[in-house]
This record gives C-alpha cells, sequence and structure tokens, in this order.
C-alpha cells in the first residue's frame, strides 16, 4: 500500500473536493426540520445541527463524482444515509447514558429517553420516506436494509456484552452491520444513481464495507487510547459496558487463564479500567497494535475495490480516504 | 346512525369474512422472524406473537375485498402495517414502563429498555423495506408517511404530558398522528392496491381516519373506566403519566377554578386517582358520556365515507366495525 496522503500526525479527510456537494446537503438537512411538525421541528433541528462529520455524505458524493458527476439524487442520498446514522446515534446515546457527543449535550441528556426513543423513531421513518422518492426501488430497498442492518448489528452488540465467548468473526459481522452497512450503502448507491455497472456498484459497495469496518476499528481502538478533550466525547466506556472490541478480543486471545479470569472478574464486577490496569493484565501494547494493523490491512484491501475507476480526482479523494483513516490508525499507535 | 350490528353487550369484531385473508396474514408476520439474523430472529417472533388483534390487517383487507377482491399485495400491506405498529408498542412499551401486554410480559419487561429499543427500530426498518417492494412508490410514501406521523404523534404527546393548556384541537391532532394515521393508510391503500379512484381512495382515507380517532377514545376511555382483567393490560395509568385524554380534557372543561386546581395539584404531584376520586372533583360521568357521544358521532361521519363503495359483504363488514366500536363505546358507558 502506498503512503498516506495525509502525515501520520495530523490526517486530514479530502473534503475540498466535495465541499460545494456537502454544503448542499447540509442546507437540505437542515432543511428537513421544517417538514415536521413544529412541535417537533426544534427537536429535529438540534440534533441534526449537532450530529458529525457527514462522512457517509462524503462518500455517497465521492462515488457519484467519481462515476460520472453528482446530481440532485446524490443529495438526496447523502441527506438519508445522515439522518438514518443521525437517528441511530439518538438511541445509541439513550442505550450508553452518553451525555456529551459532538461537545454538545446529548438528545437524551436535554430531554430524557421517552423523547429520544421517539425522536430517533421520527428521524429513521422520515429518512424512509424520503427514499421513497427515488423512483428506483432498489435504492430505497437498500437503505431501508442498511438501516435494519444498523439496528440488528446493535442488538447483537447489546446481546452479546459480558460475553467472553464473543468471537473476533462475531465481532466484525457486528460492526459490518452496525457501522459499515451505511457507508457501504452510500458508496454502492452513489454509483447505482449514475446508472454504473453492477459488478462496479458491487467493488464500491465492498470498498464501503471494509472502509465502514476499518473505521468502526479505529473508533473502538480511540475508545482505549484517546484523549477526551480532543476527541469530544466520552472515553474508556466501551468495557465499562461490557463491549468487547477487536483490542479486548485481541488481549484476552493473549492472555494466560489467570489473566482472562482477572480481567471477566473485574468486567462483570462493573470497575473501572483504563490504560494502566489493562496494561497490567496481558500484552496490552501489543492487542493494540494487532487491532491497527488488521484495520490498515483491511484497507488495503478497501483501495484496492477501487481499481476498475477510471482516473479521476474523486477517485483520489476515495483513495485519500483510505489514507487519513490510516493516519488516524497510527496515531492509536503513538497515542498511549 | 343505524343500529350497530351487534349487541352492546358483547360486541364482536367482523372478522368471519376476511378469515381466510389474516390467517395468510399471520402466516407471513411469523415468517417474518425468519429474515432477521439469528440472534435476533428470537425477539423478533416473540413480538410479533403476542402484539395484537390484527386491526389494522382486517382493515387493509376489507378495504380490498370492497374494492375488487385481495390479492397477495394486500397480504404484504398488511403485515408491513401490522409490523409497523408493533414497533410502535414495543418503544411505547418502554416509555411507559409497561410490563403485559395481550396478557404475557412485553419485550421491554423481558429483556430490558435498550434491546426494546433496537428490536422497535429493526422492526420499523424491517417494515419499510418490505414497503418497497411494491412497483407503486406511492404506496411504500404513505406507509413511511404514515410511521413518521405515529412517532411525531407520539412525540406530541410527550411533549404535552401535564400540560394543562391541552385543548381538544391538540389532543385530536396528536391521536389523528398517533393511532389513525395507519388506520387510514391501511383503508387507503387497500383501494389503491385495486386501482381505485383518487376519490374512493380518498373515501377510505378518511373513514380509517374516522374510525381510527374513535378507536383511540375508546382506548382512552377505556383507561379510566375498564376492567383490568378483561382488557389484559394495566390501565389507570394515563393520568399517573400525565396524559390528557379527552374525557379528562371534558372533565377540565366541566369544572370550576377550584376544581381544576386540585386536579393539576393532584396531576402534578402524582397521586394516584382513581375513578372514585376523580367522580368527587367535577362531573366524571358528564366528561366520559362527552367523550363516548364524541366518538360515537365520528363514527357516524366514517360510516358515511364508505358511501360510494358498491354493496358488498365486505363494505357490510366495514359498517360492522363502525357498529362495533359504537357498542365498545357505549359500554363505556355501562362498566363506570
Amino acid at each position: 500500500m502506498s503512503a498516506p496522503a495525509t502525515s501520520a500526525s495530523n490526517p486530514v479527510f479530502p473534503f475540498h473536493l466535495v465541499r460545494a456537494d456537502l454544503e448542499r446537503v447540509e442546507a437540505a438537512i437542515l432543511d428537513q426540520a421544517r417538514a415536521f411538525d413544529p412541535g417537533v421541528e426544534g427537536y429535529v433541528s438540534y440534533v441534526c445541527k449537532t450530529s458529525g462529520k457527514r462522512i457517509r455524505p462524503a462518500l455517497a458524493v465521492l462515488a457519484g463524482g467519481a462515476t460520472g458527476g453528482t446530481h440532485e439524487g446524490h443529495t438526496r442520498l447523502s441527506v438519508i444515509l445522515e439522518l438514518v446514522h443521525i437517528a441511530s446515534l439518538v438511541h445509541d446515546d439513550i442505550m450508553d447514558g452518553a451525555e456529551i457527543r459532538r461537545q454538545v449535550p446529548t438528545a437524551v441528556a436535554k430531554w430524557g429517553s421517552s423523547l429520544s426513543v421517539l425522536l430517533g423513531d421520527s428521524l429513521f421513518a422520515y429518512a424512509l420516506e424520503l427514499a421513497t422518492e427515488f423512483d428506483d426501488t432498489h435504492v430505497c430497498r437498500t437503505i431501508a436494509r442498511a438501516s435494519r442492518d444498523v439496528c440488528s448489528g446493535e442488538i447483537l452488540q447489546t446481546q452479546r456484552r459480558f460475553d467472553l465467548n464473543l468471537s473476533v468473526a462475531d465481532y466484525l459481522k457486528m460492526i459490518e452491520m452496525k457501522t459499515a452497512a451505511l457507508f457501504a450503502a452510500a458508496s454502492e448507491l452513489g454509483a447505482r444513481l449514475n446508472h454504473q455497472s453492477e459488478a462496479l456498484q458491487r467493488s464500491l459497495r465492498d470498498y464501503g464495507l471494509k472502509l465502514g469496518t476499518a473505521y468502526q476499528i479505529y473508533d473502538d481502538c480511540l475508545d482505549l487510547v484517546g484523549d477526551e478533550k480532543a476527541v469530544g466525547k466520552t472515553l474508556r466506556t466501551d468495557l465499562a459496558r461490557g463491549k468487547l472490541t477487536l483490542p479486548i478480543l485481541f488481549l484476552l486471545e493473549g492472555a494466560t487463564d489467570s489473566q482472562k479470569q482477572k480481567l471477566s472478574r473485574m468486567l462483570l464486577k462493573g470497575e473501572p479500567m483504563d490504560t494502566s490496569i489493562l496494561a497490567g493484565i496481558a500484552d496490552y501494547d501489543g492487542a493494540v497494535e494487532r487491532a491497527v494493523k488488521f484495520a490498515q490491512d483491511m484497507l488495503v484491501s478497501a483501495r484496492a475495490d477501487l481499481i476498475a475507476l477510471n482516473a479521476t480526482p474523486h477517485k483520489q479523494a476515495l483513495e485519500d480516504i483510505v489514507g487519513y483513516l490510516h493516519g488516524l490508525l497510527d496515531q492509536c499507535r503513538t497515542i498511549r
């Protein structure tokens, strides 16, 4: 794999090419709040304003640009995917009891869980309503399927909390559903809206699936090694909630039986576990290193999925995302 | 309005005509669980088995039968509407902390709120995924819109809890969204799937909207006057949760200022309020009577919306539903 497009010390997401597209998407997302009942509008615009990097829209727009150019359909697709993502965050924050996201109070912290359950539901339903505006029902179906995968992935994760029998394969399947499914839909449908071949759509889908998987592994490593202030959200929460992420699974694989027992006792008691405690249990550094490497290998494969695309600045940007994430993963090595 | 088709003492839902259709729907609903990940399937089939009278499917099938006959599309439509309904019940039960529904433990009582949030989400997303199988995107859009209305209506209700300024108009708008929207979609789309005129679709939509509104008013009266054992769910909970339903709004309208203050004090303190306490505050009997009458008047109007339909046994059954609900409302008069 060639060197990442940005230095490991300060990776930058390649937004430059799609700035105009993303501004349209941003305006359209904020517009959507107005489609709701006035009593609901304020809640919708709050969560739409405070949620995110718009990675899924960027992917949809770049996949469009790399396969003939973007049009109104790409804006709509981007809005829909982001609304589904925001809906899932609103519900995640309820389950995680998260108080801060993107530096501001979460919906559940502001308005409680009842309203947040319904707010997430409304966003979901509205996103799928927007999806029905595509004449191509395959587009709508793919979005609905990805939305279901997001939820099913979360269910599996909730179900397998504190389950020390979780395998790496189980973990990968879960994060593919809960995170990568929307990435895959973004890149696949970005090409489909330009009437590209099934083979090309599939390649871009695979690219999104791998990118999303690597992104979630990065996020899971960040929860262990990141700096709360820099990241802007509460960290070190996965283990307390019994979420066994890839670095932890690797840690368990490398642990002796007595180390495993110690870790499982601490997990089940809900004892706070920071890096220093984990480091005392088994080969913590080695486990994070293995997870980083695993994700970076997946990125190599994601880049290979782009091979059939004609050389364009947008293709380059899709490659640059790979480089960006590669750089972020490198940071996980150096922070700790 | 002519006499209800069944006696007031024992109203029976006119299921007889559509039994075969509803058996197909039932089998299809239970089949859907298999479309989920094996880790999720068990939860889905539990809530699908334990939720309900299948009124929305019955409406869709009857509207189909009354406009040319039912086909596979009506089964699919019925399954989708019921899944949306089940999803909303799963989420309602979280918010209401309900432990029993249809005589068995609710999802939230069995598995906690996190899993139930996600389970509802998955059902929602899956229902909308199924909806994309209709070539007519208007069908899918109408279902998505109704689903959003269900959620938005619930948000409004949550928001206006304990709000003694709630008007009857606000209440009606809320229940139209949270309950009647799915009834309206069922009857409208039942006709649309038979390529009926826009005017007829609209009439059937209006019928469903009014029927659903009257049904919710009945449900709200039942919460006050019903018998828990006979109804099979926890009652007398609306007021404790600050839900101001039509009989309560009428009670407030008829109360003196000091009676209103007493009621609002009790409401805000969350004091248990049973029928005898309410009866001591203002004209409780009169308020329930007014709510029952209001719903029954709406049913007269619903029956009038059927006028353009050819005389068929299915049209008769749609009228019989009106009579059935009229009879149930009469019971609210006699139980207390």
